[in-house]
């Protein structure tokens, strides 16, 4: 096991319910934005329901935040942060309108262009605004980490930041506020959720057993309720175990003292930021060509996650490591997800900017051991076109 | 699952060589008082690197905190701490120093004899000292939550209290630190972190499958790592594996959203108080036992622990839970603990005064459905006498 700093101070207020706790968690004298996205909050009764809870409040709103959420767009709730006061910010939402209000939060003290602080991953940020969260899409993990992406849509650039100061103070996980999401949104959380255990586990062994057993048993949870999770929507425990699953497979936990992978996420964002597939789309379609490139550099884990995981036996360890990628791509079509970037209509064309693009972002060395090159990139790409 | 409140603000730096960076984390104006137990950090080298990381610092000690701290003895530090003006605690050692540390941080400002908050469970505590750890001992969790267990000498009782604000503010986790520890410390060690997981797991089912896999895999690392540890006693990767277990196992993860038990450890500290028992002894006499007495209750939990953690799979039901509670009583044993009380010279005179001490400190109704009465504690004690 690798030397490691764990530290997450987010208060998680879970279940049914839980909305109504939150002004517990705000400081009474508080001048509070509420953030969110397309307004569907306002269908679902979610919006009333933090309204109310907030009785007694001053609250603002800034509503419009989009799924991969822009710099354009955030810039206009800093504004309205600095002339109305507003000193809390509580964002209602998935992770694009988490990760936008982190963005709101640290950039509202910041001097100069904060995309500045972006460009550094999160140096030059010095204070934030305290923000609370209420999820209403499991996928991201924003909601207890202190991570953030935000796509530069002039620049044609989605890049990820970070910062101790963004974590939020609380965040409200209501699995019955996930019932009225769209099947594709459900679908995307638990193929995000995937991933990002897997960028976190499927690298090489460093005997740190518990870790390794947590990500196994998130990977297990999504592959027995994510498929439930579609056929029976209001099933409350489906929802809350992926609920949970979802904050713990990004709070820092299972990636204490690992090794780590994220060109799958790397490279999806480019193609997110090109092409405007759904971030889940693009990991569906990459990684289990990643795993196929880079298997020899992943062999142990791939034998490890392939027998713990999908159960697969099987006496030669090529055919085990074939089985257990086949297994892992028709999860995801189970899970209603392409997994070839054809069937989203991208040309052949297209490879080579997605290569020029991460170069440009000074991406040439990914994964855990900084091997995955942009030779390597083209491959996977050529794999999963 | 059910709701929770899942909040654990302490930061960990875990690793070799993480004692040089505790400087980075307490303010540079601190007066600072190092808590430590009997001196064995001064043969093996934790003392000297405590204070080699704290040059600068205004420093003060209070050696002598004993196993299963006293109040007798902790009321001494607290008249220190106030004579000298010392604003921030460093405990050094396994749970009981950090246990008696957090019971100084909490007694320093309170008004009153301190231990009517150890009555209160916690009630009455409005503030306390900031304190950090230098973990020695990997057992009780202590390290990373806001619990301790205090003994009152003079009353012969061992009480539990708890509150936010006693929270380590960070924890040295440093696996090579637990190299020099005597086989009967690392065996208590493995035996008491094996039955924190088993009185937050082995209850009823409530569909959370997160929190009963990453219980799991505790467990089964315990089973995998703890008997190496006494083989090979400078093992870093068993030492690192099983110092992150026992601190995962009672941070309030494994716990949070499922019902909990804790009779046994209600029942052994009156042993421990009454008889002098290491802690870890009276739960490995106890643990098979009330999971033999209670099997009804527990019986879904013990065939899910049967399978996963142990691998029976006989057709029988009763026979695979025969066979469970055997394998558990069984791994103690191999961990060299004894799970009979007369192996430890109880007379059978003993067993209702153990069942009188519960009763008059109230603990008539224990257990994660309220169900474990003194008649059934009598007919555990019984078994394992």
């Amino acid at each position: 096991m690798f030397n490691f700093t764990f530290h997450n101070p987010t208060r998680i207020l879970f279940g049914k319910g839980r909305i109504a706790d939150i002004a517990k968690e705000i400081p009474p004298s508080a001048n509070v934005l509420i953030t969110y996205g397309g307004g569907s909050i306002k269908q679902n009764g979610i919006y009333a329901e933090v309204i109310k809870a907030l009785e007694g409040y001053q609250v603002h709103e800034f509503a419009g935040i989009e799924a991969n959420p822009t710099y354009e767009t955030l810039v206009k709730a800093v504004d309205l942060v600095r002339l109305e006061n507003i000193d809390f910010l509580l964002a209602v939402g998935g992770g694009s309108v988490i990760d936008g209000t982190k963005f709101i939060a640290a950039a509202v003290p910041y001097q100069g262009d904060p995309w500045e602080f972006i460009l550094k991953q999160g140096g030059g940020i010095s204070s934030a605004l305290p923000l609370g969260t209420v999820l209403t899409l499991p996928a991201s993990g924003s909601e207890m980490n202190n991570g953030a992406v935000i796509t530069h849509q002039a620049k044609q650039c989605k890049l990820p930041f970070m910062h101790p100061l963004v974590f939020p103070r609380f965040s409200v996980l209501d699995p019955t506020k996930s019932y009225s999401l769209p099947a594709r949104q459900i679908a995307n959380g638990v193929v995000d959720t995937f991933v990002h255990v897997m960028e976190q586990y499927l690298t090489y062994p460093v005997n740190a057993r518990i870790q390794d057993r947590l990500a196994e048993g998130l990977l297990l949870t999504l592959i027995e309720d994510g498929p439930r999770a579609l056929l029976e929507p209001d099933n409350y425990e489906v929802r809350a175990n992926l609920m949970w699953c979802a904050t713990l497979a990004l709070n820092g936990l299972i990636g204490s003292g690992v090794p780590q992978d994220w060109s799958t996420h790397m490279v999806g964002h480019e193609i997110t930021a090109l092409y405007g597939l759904d971030h889940a789309q693009t990991l569906a379609v990459l990684l289990p060509a990643m795993l196929q490139i880079r298997q020899q550099a992943k062999r142990d884990k791939l034998l490890q996650y392939g027998l713990r995981v999908w159960g697969i036996v099987d006496e030669d360890e090529d055919t085990r490591i074939h089985k257990t990628i086949q297994r892992t791509s028709d999860f995801f079509i189970a899970m209603q997800l392409k997994t070839r970037l054809r069937d989203y209509n991208l040309s052949r064309d297209s490879l080579p900017l997605i290569v020029a693009a991460l170069q440009k972002h000074g991406m040439t060395k990914l994964g855990e051991r900084r091997d995955v090159s942009p030779e390597v990139v083209e491959k996977v790409l050529e794999l999963c076109w």
